[in-house]
């Protein structure tokens, strides 16, 4: 293994085993030793990686930017569905997202800017719901602003409902439900009839990246 | 002054004092001390009226309760909206109920259910989408406890971004937004628009304890 590589893998290795810390106690009550223990890895080597608890936070943070991708459906009001079922999906299995938004959503010491990842949501939702007034799939009048920051903000208590709730089993249910209360006050009659709003598409999303059965 | 009404009036200041500092700090950046400090008593005056911080943020949490007090407007989706607007504008102004919901959002070593809060919500919620439903104001086939869970869920997430975005100066305003995108779901036409969904019906009714402009 070149050491460029390996040097990605620990790197990676930190992240994930920060993730699993700060996902379970919060940005205040994951402790570096923790982490350095999860990681099996020496302080030495983490301060090669990373200057800081906050440094691998960071990157923790960002990795909301990758979850983020819209997929290459024609109807992009799918896309918007598709996102959320997608992001659903992972915060079910991804260690590195669930610590995201719980370092996202909780007042710490940590102190990036929490708006940041709001703002790469309402932006990703803003730009795909701006493509589907284009091509004529919104009731005329929808403010797409407000749509944006209801989808971001709904799905962001929606989530944190679902963890209190079942550990997040039932998201893609509540996602679900979501849009097919959504849809009816923004989406135009022709369109909204071919949406598939159904929870197991989040499934076969997150298996194939994010473009499959496209309408 | 009654030595009874002179213990509930100290027992307030300390919840208030005490709410202003978890709204501020969360549970575990709260200190005893800072709130003894703010509300002006000594460590003796307080363990005479709570146990523990604990307990002091169980009562925090508990003015939830308070402010979920379904108004008595003849069409009841009227009253769901009710509920949030009111709950918004309150949000809006007291240190109290913005520390609960700090209490409730967040993971601390605050051991108390973190569900209960929700629950009360989703107990209130469903209570009056079943008498609208029996009102015939629903479409049919609206899932009345899934959309209860989406108004909740909803009005959590929204409220989160509302305090990161402007201090929940617009909260008003994004509440009103979720109820125009989710009512052509759930309501029938002719009650549709008899609903008033209005942000600055959150003021008068905060002002009049939820029963301003039945509808």
């Amino acid at each position: 293994m070149a050491q460029q590589e390996r040097a990605l893998q620990t790197r990676r290795q930190l992240v994930e085993a920060a993730a699993s810390v700060f996902a379970e106690r919060g940005y205040d009550g994951a402790s570096t030793g923790e982490i350095l223990t999860r990681a099996g890895f020496t302080r030495g080597a983490m301060y090669h990686h990373f200057a800081s608890k906050e440094a691998i936070a960071q990157e923790v943070v960002a990795a909301q930017i990758e979850a983020l991708r819209p997929p290459r459906t024609s109807v992009r009001l799918q896309a918007a569905i598709d996102i959320t079922l997608t992001y659903a999906r992972l915060l079910q299995t991804s260690d590195v997202l669930r610590a995201a938004v719980r370092l996202t959503v909780e007042e710490t010491s940590f102190s990036q800017s929490r708006t940041a990842p709001y703002q790469w949501a309402l932006d990703v939702i803003e730009n795909v719901l701006r493509e589907a007034d284009a091509g004529g799939e919104l009731l005329p009048g929808t403010p797409i602003p407000d749509l944006a920051q209801l989808v971001v903000g709904s799905f962001t208590g929606i989530q944190l409902l679902s963890n209190l709730v079942s550990g997040r089993e039932d998201l893609l249910h509540r996602v679900s439900v979501m849009w097919n209360v959504l849809l009816p006050g923004i989406a135009v009659p022709g369109v909204l009839r071919r949406l598939d709003t159904h929870e197991e598409r989040g499934h076969l999303l997150s298996g194939t990246q994010g473009d499959a059965d496209d309408v």
